[in-house]
């Protein structure tokens, strides 16, 4: 199964997409849109014309998004709502199932616990997919979202369907 | 020039189509997506396929949305942006130039003061547009910022193209 994870923003959005197979992660891109258009309406067209490129080289079947997180101020969340609407829309234009992780479960998922830290978080990305350079903050966000699904969404699926042994 | 209005949200999205002749404004049609899915992904297809029939039903060439407004909480905002990002994507993808008013000066456009109530902006869009019935609060808000957008843009449009009188 192939994954995209996403870390939407207006300006920087990360993404980055691994392959699961069986318990075994493999890593196959990642990178972030640095969005140009000076307002919100031409950066979305930017993004989504970005996302569709990555979709078509890789065809992922499942998305994996961080949950809405309500820390910022209404202007930043409604900013960040704009770019998360239009990745949502068009990952389920191209038929993937999305799924939403809270930022707290996804550093617990990669970094062992939930406060970690955004260099912690792209150091244990860097150690669990075998990359050689640290991936940029957003676009190590993004990779975090899809090991978390790959963790805990595939491995449910996983224990339902009798694949893997029943250990914590 | 047709103008549509949007008046976004994730459960009850407004629009509204109306026709620019001159000063004239001319109703066209007006609506509200009620949104059935239970989550946001499928709200966001919904509005998306809802609002492109609209679109190509009357092909307008301006849109009208009202500026983002910040007296809410994070978590409505976030929502709202959601939908205000996917119908702002829509519209760019139509070839639609995209125009925002802030909330206070719709109302004062359309009902003359900038703390107008719900019920007055509609009462004075059905007054306006010389509509039967009254329109429902999201159509009329919907409504009130295509108005305001033809009022305000258009009118500055003629006056710089001397295609009106020059008074006050």
């Amino acid at each position: 199964m192939i994954i995209i994870g996403i870390d939407p923003g207006t300006l920087h959005l990360g993404w980055g997409v691994i392959r699961a197979d069986g318990t075994r992660l493999v890593h196959l891109e990642h990178g972030v849109i640095h969005t140009k258009e000076p307002a919100i309406p031409g950066r979305l067209v930017e993004i989504d014309d970005a996302l569709q490129q990555v979709l078509a080289r890789h065809a992922p079947g499942e998305g994996a998004v961080e949950a809405l997180f309500f820390a910022k101020d209404p202007q930043a969340a409604a900013k960040l709502g704009h770019a998360r609407g239009v990745a949502i829309l068009r990952l389920m234009r191209a038929g993937i199932e999305i799924f939403e992780y809270p930022p707290a479960r996804v550093k617990r998922a990669v970094a062992g616990r939930g406060q970690a830290d955004k260099h912690q978080v792209a150091m244990m990305i860097q150690a669990t997919l075998a990359l050689r350079a640290l991936p940029p903050a957003d676009a190590a966000d993004a990779l975090a979202v899809a090991v978390t699904h790959a963790r805990i969404h595939r491995m449910d699926v996983a224990l339902r369907t009798g694949r893997v042994a029943r250990t914590r």
